[in-house]
């Protein structure tokens, strides 16, 4: 048996979403296809974190596990599966790990990050959520800083059928928003999220920048109160400005990535 | 009458070029109808640089020249041009000028700018080319140090039924090669550039990278030398990696703008 660790991007405008679906054409999806052609055999794969339909990863990693014995070196399987994936999908880094290693498991935290553009542009429609409205980044970013710590994040996510009963309580590592290159971003790190969590949060610190909410009004949200003005789940920001960014592991599996 | 000088940027993918033709899908042809619905009226334009099927811009210069009268301010011009052009186009600054201004005949230098990317990328099929090979960058950047200067240009343009009898003397004020983000770009500043020029300059560019001719076939090229080894038309690099980046205009223009 022999496992490897990728790191990869891809624009999710064309997919429905990350997991593997039947009739449906997704990430995971292609990468299977392109793998079993690359090993001749069954691969055994997960990704670190599931993105939704039309979201895009900048830092997916993902395992790739294979019993058949194999003589592929890294960057060998690196040129052939980026040379039988579309466009769309492009493989960074591959590295040979301890078969122990699993993508989403060992992983310690999931950085994601919104792009908001102030401007029209012509080469990022696909990637960006385009507000023509003045924007108060501070007053966002005053906003996001509080999102940092326990909270219960009820008021920002949608039920996920797939998890019933799953607990609404997340600690969010770090989140900043800032100017940068013309846009304004919205940056996100913790251990997990709820389903559309990060959109609903994107839509609600929107409303703050444009002032048509208060921050106290914000901070009500994240203490779980209810409130009918603040209709949160009709200000989800659209898919196209959201990106996985990046996975951080443990010193032990960096290090034993190392080896 | 009225003029007004506008700053845009186009993703060319899906336009026949910048020059309006009669049953083709072009730049200016879109920027006609979105200013004549801005103005009601028959608009006079013109671009500072022609560009190619498939080639973008990040910084294009235009004017627009109105008869009939109009109380519009230019930055409503900007947004309302905006909110009606294609998302693949995008008017980034509009200021009203003297009437004598001449996007065209009035600019000084045009710059292109080419992208060479060395890795697959999920975002920017259409706007690099991608070169799989091993690029001695520092190597391309001492060759595109040599046109620098008044040069024969037979060599590397295509001949333009447009303009029969057009010399092929070009003075090239600056040419670099450089890493960028990941990217290798080159970059080119002269007063007029022939047909093709700047793609198949980046094909020979990246020969040389790929140490497939020697420099001194390239300076060979550049003194107007032929050689049925060096076959510059095939190399031609493809639409998608070039760039109008920016049109200086002269002191005096650029002070008449800000009256």
């Amino acid at each position: 048996m022999r496992t490897w660790k990728l790191v990869l991007e891809y624009d999710g405008s064309k997919y429905r979403g990350w997991q593997e679906q039947i009739n449906a054409r997704t990430v995971m999806g292609e990468l299977r296809q392109a793998a079993e052609q690359c090993f001749g055999a069954a691969v055994e794969m997960q990704g670190a974190g599931r993105t939704d339909a039309g979201v895009h990863a900048a830092g997916q990693v993902m395992h790739m596990r294979v019993k058949t014995p194999t003589s592929l070196g890294p960057g060998q399987l690196e040129r052939r599966l980026n040379d039988l994936l579309p466009a769309e999908i492009a493989i960074l880094a591959v590295e040979e790990v301890p078969n122990e290693f699993h993508a989403r498991h060992d992983a310690e935290s999931r950085c994601y990050a919104y792009q908001i553009a102030t401007r029209k542009s012509a080469f990022s429609k696909k990637y960006v959520w385009w507000i023509k409205d003045h924007l108060d980044v501070e007053l966002m970013a005053e906003a996001a800083a509080k999102l940092e710590g326990r909270h219960d994040f009820c008021r920002f996510r949608a039920a996920d059928p797939s998890k019933p009963g799953e607990s609404t309580i997340v600690e969010v590592e770090k989140a900043t928003v800032e100017r940068e290159d013309g846009l304004v971003v919205f940056r996100i790190e913790a251990s997990h999220f709820l389903w559309k969590m990060v959109r609903r949060i994107t839509g609600v610190l929107v409303r703050v920048g444009r002032k048509e909410i208060a921050l106290a009004d914000f901070e009500k949200l994240l203490a779980g109160h209810d409130d009918s003005r603040l209709d949160v789940a009709a200000w989800t920001a659209p898919a196209a400005g959201l990106f996985l960014e990046s996975i951080r592991y443990p010193a032990a599996v960096r290090k034993a990535r190392k080896r």
